[in-house]
């Protein structure tokens, strides 16, 4: 574990992993991470509290199982994912970091308010912990559904706070790049009512409309097609996990389910009073709203400035340009690294929404960036 | 309009569909049905009150426009089949019957009870008329979206009462037939119940799930993904039509609502309260339901059991078979029919629920049929 990792498949290991990455629960995110990473020529050490998912993680090819016991201690790992249920990660990521097995941290539950406040309790420096969480997932579990594809294109969420050490972020955008997936940086507290908004209140009304198939006899069930298998599609998740998901950002899911129930009983009062504008209008609003999901169905993404920022190909060059975006007070909404092959420079684009492009492009020229608007 | 239809594609047109089937309302489905009646080697006439819908349907191969003003006079349409919006549809069934224009009536609408009871109350021969219902649509509407294939493999539900002349029903079955769809029959309100369970209200919820996007921030919405895409997909659909699928079904509808708002409520109460088993128990009864569901995902279809009848493969056999059927008191849950080319004998399969099969075994050999079990 000295030393630059191999390079896989022609590529060169990105140089901030070069300690390689402690995954720390090999199920199916975890074990996907630890492929994507592999394929990206980054070691990989695994754990998992459960030994056939370690060696199953482990004969899928997606790292080495991590042996502190036998193997002579070398560095930590330049940082550890840690993807263990949302419930235990603010504890797990304390331990690894307590424990120096990596530098720095990052997750992937799918909340991020509270490990991110259950870390800067408990652990010593919660600055070396960026909170994560990939939008990608599978109906499936386990280490044997894994997908070395599984995060390519997809948004994967940062979620640094005043207090992360920048170097934290850079090494958990170093994953994200080596997954394939689009880094996004947005507060723990947006993202949580973001996901409550895409994720957990969709689960919700998939599981309830599903429900309703429990109670009906089976001439009903079976005249179903493709419109009610795709609205309940994702309720066919594991119970267990998705509960503790829910228990875990019930305020963001519960204002987002109140709101639906609201006008759930506009539609119940239209229907029982032959009130078709009612329903006309928001069966309207679920059309407009549809449209705006991102997809090949739905509206382009929305239009963000983009700031290219020059930037030496090195480590500490994007912890300080962050660290200089963050002290211009604006948030970036999504980040695209270039690196120049061979070359010393590389382009850092940015995106901002539209109104706060200007200011960021004055901070950073004020603190001695080149900036390409 | 005279004599058989000429083949197409080498294959016989069906022997009842002899004179032809009068397609009313090119949308969607009734130039679908065209073109899956012209690929069976029927001969279609198409009627649309807006030109270019007709015109269109007329290009894409559906039929031909008919034209009772310059056309001499042919003898009625072996069928008639409506395509026009559910609140349309009992007034059109009427009027085309009146008019002779075909001998007998079917229609496509999404409810069965309301069109049912319109045509019973306003037509001269109400048994000429059977409510269908093939359940096979896309989020695209009009002439221009129709496929050939739309129904194939699809269940396609009628619903004779026991005023329905069997000839109605008989002609309804050849054109499910030559749709490739699988026909299922059951009474007008059991079908209503079982589109408002698999379809009607899954479609407000898709709506009701849509419409959150609507007032969330671009920032919320761009971290939709594959979950949200899919529950809220059926939200795409022609607000306007849906306005009136459930209002043409609303008691059935509001039913199954009503029974989701008491769980949407129960999962408020246990978010807001921390109450994990709560939340447990209705997500897996939602993993459970979704597993009732048909398709590669879910249970397979129920088992039915298979009555087999030998029938004369000529018009009246199938009819009869039917009506004495119907007076054994044993619902028919699927119909196939195998033809044995060039033979004058054919084989009926009926499905029906494993508990009904020796009833109808014997009131069907009663009857003098022949019966394999």
């Amino acid at each position: 574990m000295t030393g630059a990792a191999p390079a896989v498949n022609g590529r060169p290991a990105p140089v901030l992993l070069e300690h390689g990455v402690l995954v720390v629960g090999t199920g199916l995110l975890g074990t996907s991470i630890g492929l994507a990473l592999r394929r990206a020529g980054v070691e990989v050490r695994l754990r998992d509290r459960d030994p056939r998912a370690l060696a199953e993680a482990e004969r899928l090819g997606a790292g080495a199982a991590d042996d502190p016991v036998h193997d002579p201690a070398g560095p930590p790992a330049s940082i550890a994912v840690v993807a263990v249920p949302p419930a235990a990660t603010g504890a797990v990521v304390t331990a690894v970091l307590a424990e120096g097995a990596a530098e720095y941290a990052t997750d992937v539950a799918s909340v991020k308010a509270m490990p991110v406040s259950q870390v800067a309790a408990a652990a010593a420096e919660p600055g070396r912990y960026v909170g994560g969480h990939p939008m990608a997932g599978r109906e499936v579990s386990g280490a044997q559904n894994a997908l070395v594809d599984l995060f390519e294109g997809r948004p994967w969420v940062l979620c640094p706070d005043s207090g992360t050490d920048p170097h934290a972020v850079t090494r958990a955008l170093a994953v994200v790049r080596a997954a394939g997936a689009i880094p996004v940086t947005m507060p723990p507290a947006e993202h949580d009512a973001a996901v409550a908004l895409v994720s957990h209140a969709p689960h919700v009304v998939a599981a309830l409309m599903a429900g309703r198939m429990l109670e009906a006899p089976d001439h009903e069930v079976r005249l179903a097609g493709q419109g009610v298998t795709d609205v309940t599609r994702v309720a066919a998740g594991d119970p267990a996990l998705w509960t503790e998901i829910l228990a875990s950002n019930s305020a963001a899911v519960a204002e987002v389910l109140r709101r639906l129930r609201g006008d759930l009983d506009r539609v119940l009062e239209a229907l029982e009073s032959d009130a078709g504008p009612v329903l006309s209008e928001l069966l309207a609003a679920g059309a407009n709203g549809r449209a705006r999901l991102p997809g090949k169905h739905g509206e382009p993404h929305v239009e963000y400035a983009t700031i290219a920022v020059v930037v030496d190909d090195r480590p500490g060059q994007l912890a300080a340009l962050f660290a200089d975006a963050g002290a211009a007070g604006v948030n970036i909404e999504d980040v695209r690294i270039e690196h120049s092959p061979g070359q010393p420079m590389g382009t850092v684009e940015l995106d901002v929404r539209p109104e706060a492009g200007g200011e960021l492009v004055a901070g950073l020229r004020k603190r001695g960036w080149t900036v390409h608007e």
